[in-house]
């Protein structure tokens, strides 16, 4: 008999030889149905390896990261197989489950093989996983291995198995075919039932130029076919609203390889996009007692050294920048803690001048290797909406919550509606990676689960995910295609106070170390804008729309009435344009629409007569005809109904 | 007969010998009795130099930079003689003219020589002026000049010998007293009406701190007692109204050594103000039809290479910013206009979409050495309030007129009523110095003159001081001291668009370059906030004022009432707080005052009973009893006469 430990922590007897798949039947029938993978002692193992030994199992379905890619490993095996049959003699090389799927690296020799032979592959594919073929697992002999592919030719796996240790190399086989393989199948081919094969590349064996060129196949494969249409139709969407190519149609920012790599810079419609953004949260913290504070972009390397950041990030960031003379040298600057600690050393504080709430829309630099840079999420100079909350520790349960309350805002108002959040806490096994005394760890992490539970947040605890210097709250926001980002984030530091040798006076009259959070609900402006383009797809909120309105003059014989009507609308503070150029009013009226504008008005002969507008609205149509004032109530309320006044 | 030729171009005949006075008398007696120095084909002579060839005459009065030099340099040496009197066996070493007066660097040997003491030298030297003692220069050779000195133990005078040629040697005399010297006097000591020795100091040597340490004795004189009263009462009033005092004393800005040098970190009350300033200008910019654009704090090397900087100022500049790998180069933005042009060059324009205006606030780094550093008027990071406009040659004129016509309406809504332009042109005699074609210049320059003209401006035209790439308008105003300070800039530039290839497409369908004018009416927010303090001694216009209102209570028991007051003035967009402290009404007023808070509303039992509230005004007083909405209209009203709408 061995010990199977489940992960809730149940201990189960079963007889040695058991395997992952007996021990879900012996919990339910359901799960058994929808396992398709495993793994044991932490090692990844197949639904079918005989257990023989004491240890912790886990069981993976299609839901878990896990199981999606001994699917996607599966399906790689199935590839290859259905490659091997329409081509044969092909060579095979690697073919790993990556995070969207699968691929398989193969050698055509001489034929060709192009975009249009994949719908061949994907029929044999799904004919192949129509037959239920299992997967099993068999060691074999370096020798034997070595042999195996010397017969076929295949001088990429030979490679590959005379880097491996003799003992440690197994194949798999499922159907008629066999492949070296480590390991980590679903049960049978039969589960895969929709296969989607989405691409071919070049690609050199090894990743090395010297090397030959291979075929790199990329594919995608579930357990339904509902799934993969869902997926098709996800990609499609996703590419339509791939923040880099609206921001390049709406003309809202661009780069320039002169200017540099990663840095982007924001064209007028982008720049107002992003103040209004800006104003929008700076009107919000005022209320709730923030203070702007400037700093500059660059300090002393002694600033850093004294927080922390440069022996932590100095060698891997932008490099020192140096004088023509005097020998001192400077850094641009990563973070903007630090100058706002040295603001908060401008002058003393006592407990009841706390707490001191600095904010600042601080455009900070760091290095990122251009390979990694991607549009506005993956920047090297990008603004954060950042503050510092130096407060008592005492104050750290009030303020957590009122910053929790600033980040709802501000979601609220931008129509992230679903959202999950992750408490980090320390790992108590491990105390000499964190700094700062344990009742106030204690205190904080108390202080932050009292507030997700009384904000009502859906939340997950981490352990051992805090930063050294104190526990934190992230945001997750889900985007209109279900997609996860993480957003907003809160984070306790006890560590730049010491650093910074901060200090309160205290109701005692001794001086004290006050706490600091630091906090950024957008989390940084390129990132939330990006985050914003894909959500909406270009449509944002009406209130944040660069232009709400456009005037669409029937012909330049209206174009006085339209400059008149634009005039109105200025009046009640909506932001329009006019269109008096001489094209017809259905390529005005398509042009407005793909350039995501709100709202269409339209004035000719009649309009002009009666003093009103025709109204359209963007993806909606036809609105019928109103004065210019009511159309200026209605956007109005709409404006009212999206973005309410923050409470404190 | 020698011919003089004066600075109107009038020539004049005299006989060989006449002395530049003798030229001021053939002029006028008035002139002449104002004449204390004269420059004799541009090199400076004394008022009774015999002039023995045809030349160029320039006659100086005090009212000259000139005649001020050779007045304090004339004073200078009168200090001399009066030390020698006083302290026999004092040894002198150099006394030169400054901007602000003269000094002495004496060595008192084992003498003391005290702030005290500086009162018996003033009367001293006053008693000799009061001689009338003339001026008289006199050749010497080197040996005859050595052995004067050897003679008084003076290794000073002797080492500073020993590094002239012989030949070059010249003495002035005046009374008893003769000193080493170039030239340059007044033509008695009897102009001198007022001196007051400032202060002194420590001073090595030839500024070599390995030698020995002298005694400087800082002095001013002039040539009327009122005009040393003035000058004093001014020197008060700046000392009060020092930038950095006052920055400090409002809490709007400080620097930290760890942040480094000359980084300006602005604090709350600062951030706002500066907040303030720049929405103005945002607002009337809007109307004027530009645009405000984002770009980066630095670009790579290649950007500035483009630009011309990095050849101008690479060497004298921070150095470059280099990546951890992948070898890119990067700089800290000096300028702006690079990335401007960048934007500009994001999608092709046509003449009909010109022209274009961008403005960024852009924070820019520029490398001053740190002994040059000062407060915020000279620093290593600021931010311009910049712009560039690209237009096409035929709109330079009207955009040139409205650009003065918005740093006009800056200088007017913050009290800057005094203020002189210079136009700067080329030199017509060095074409080789200017870039872009002479049509064009010539268009630019007229466009200027005529712009000034047509506005009604007060100016001068500098010849040759335009830069290589186009001419320019300066703005330079006067504070309320009488203090000139150079603010806004108007420049015109055919060279950025020539290095980044900035084209548009004119109505002939063919590619033209467009003209840009750069342009800063504030010039700096730091320097227009360090002139603007000086200027107001920290009483902004109302409008700008970071607090207008403190609400003071009489006693705790009026809190409430305070913060019902504080609510409705918020209601009429007033910036107010509260004084709830427990602290008499006297030290609560004290307080205020010194904050320069331009209200105060007292509120006790008689307001509260009343609905109503007690205005003081600063530094005006009492303003009798109203009710909160009477003040709030007050208040409207003050800020609608000073800040009017920008009308284009």
């Amino acid at each position: 008999m061995i010990a199977i430990t489940l992960p809730d922590g149940s201990v189960k007897q079963f007889e040695s030889g058991v395997t992952p798949m007996d021990v879900a039947k012996s919990i339910s029938e359901g799960l058994a149905r929808n396992v398709i993978s495993a793994s044991f002692n932490n090692t990844t193992v197949e639904a079918s390896t005989p257990l023989t030994e004491d240890g912790s199992l886990v069981l993976y379905t299609w839901n878990n990261p896990e199981g999606k890619t001994a699917f996607w490993h599966s399906s790689a095996h199935i590839l290859a197989q259905a490659l091997e049959e329409l081509y044969p003699g092909v060579k095979l090389t690697i073919g790993p489950a990556i995070d969207t799927g699968f691929y398989y690296d193969v050698d055509f020799g001489d034929r060709t093989f192009a975009e249009k032979d994949l719908a061949d592959v994907e029929k044999k594919m799904l004919e192949i996983a129509r037959g239920k073929h299992e997967f099993s697992m068999r060691s074999m002999s370096k020798n034997e291995a070595l042999e195996y592919y010397k017969k076929q030719n295949n001088e990429y796996k030979v490679e590959l198995i005379e880097n491996l240790e003799d003992g440690t190399i197994t194949f798999c086989d499922h159907d008629t075919f066999t492949d070296l393989c480590r390991g980590g199948h679903i049960p049978n081919t039969g589960i895969v039932k929709a296969v989607k094969l989405m691409s071919i590349a070049g690609a050199y064996w090894r990743g090395d130029e010297k090397n030959k060129q291979l075929t790199r196949i990329y594919g995608v494969s579930f357990p339904k076919q509902k799934e993969l249409t869902e997926y098709l139709a996800l990609l499609e969407e996703a590419k339509k609203r791939d923040h880099r190519k609206l921001g390049k149609e709406l003309e809202l920012f661009t780069f320039s390889q002169k200017v540099g790599q990663g840095l982007p810079l924001w064209l007028p419609k982008g720049a107002a996009l992003r103040e209004r953004l800006e104003n929008f949260l700076k009107k919000a913290q005022k209320k709730a007692g923030y203070e702007m504070v400037v700093s500059p972009h660059i300090g002393s390397k002694e600033l850093y050294v004294t927080s922390g950041h440069f022996a932590k990030y100095g060698e891997d960031s932008f490099q020192v920048i140096k004088t023509p003379n005097e020998g001192e040298e400077f850094m641009l600057k990563p973070m903007n803690c630090p100058h706002h600690c040295e603001i908060y050393n401008n002058k003393p504080f006592s407990y009841k001048d706390l707490p001191k709430r600095f904010a600042e829309f601080g455009t900070v630099y760091r290095y990122e290797q251009s390979g990694e840079l991607h549009g506005l999420t993956r920047v090297r100079g990008f603004t954060q909406d950042d503050a510092h909350i130096f407060c008592t520790p005492d104050q750290l349960d009030a303020e957590f919550k009122n910053v929790i309350d600033l980040v709802l805002y501000v979601f609220g108002s931008l129509g992230f509606e679903n959202f999950t959040t992750q408490v980090s806490v320390r790992d108590l096994t491990k105390p000499e990676k964190y700094i700062g005394d344990v009742a106030t760890w204690e205190k904080a992490e108390a202080a932050i689960l009292s507030a997700v539970k009384d904000k009502g947040l859906d939340y997950v605890v981490e352990t051992g995910e805090a930063a050294f210097y104190g526990p934190k709250l992230d945001f997750m926001v889900k985007d209109a295609l279900g997609r996860s980002w993480q957003l907003g984030t809160i984070q306790v530091d006890y560590n730049l106070p010491e650093r910074f040798d901060l200090t309160y006076k205290g109701s005692d009259n001794e001086l004290h170390r006050p706490v600091m959070i630091h906090r950024a609900p957008f989390g940084s402006m390129e990132r939330f804008i990006a985050i914003l383009l894909e959500h909406t797809g270009g449509n944002f909120p009406l209130w944040l729309m660069p232009e709400q309105v456009t005037i669409l003059s029937l012909s330049e014989k209206y174009e006085k009435y339209a400059e008149k009507v634009l005039n109105l609308l200025e009046n009640h503070e909506i932001r329009a344009l006019v269109d008096n150029r001489n094209e017809t009013i259905g390529k005005k009226i398509r042009e407005a629409e793909m350039n995501k504008l709100p709202y269409m008005l339209i004035v000719g002969e009649q309009e002009e007569k009666d003093g009103t507008i025709s109204v359209r609205k963007h993806s909606e149509g036809d609105m019928g005809t109103m004065s210019v004032d009511d159309f200026g109530k209605m956007i109005s309320e709409e404006v009212k109904k999206e973005i309410k006044e923050f409470k404190v």
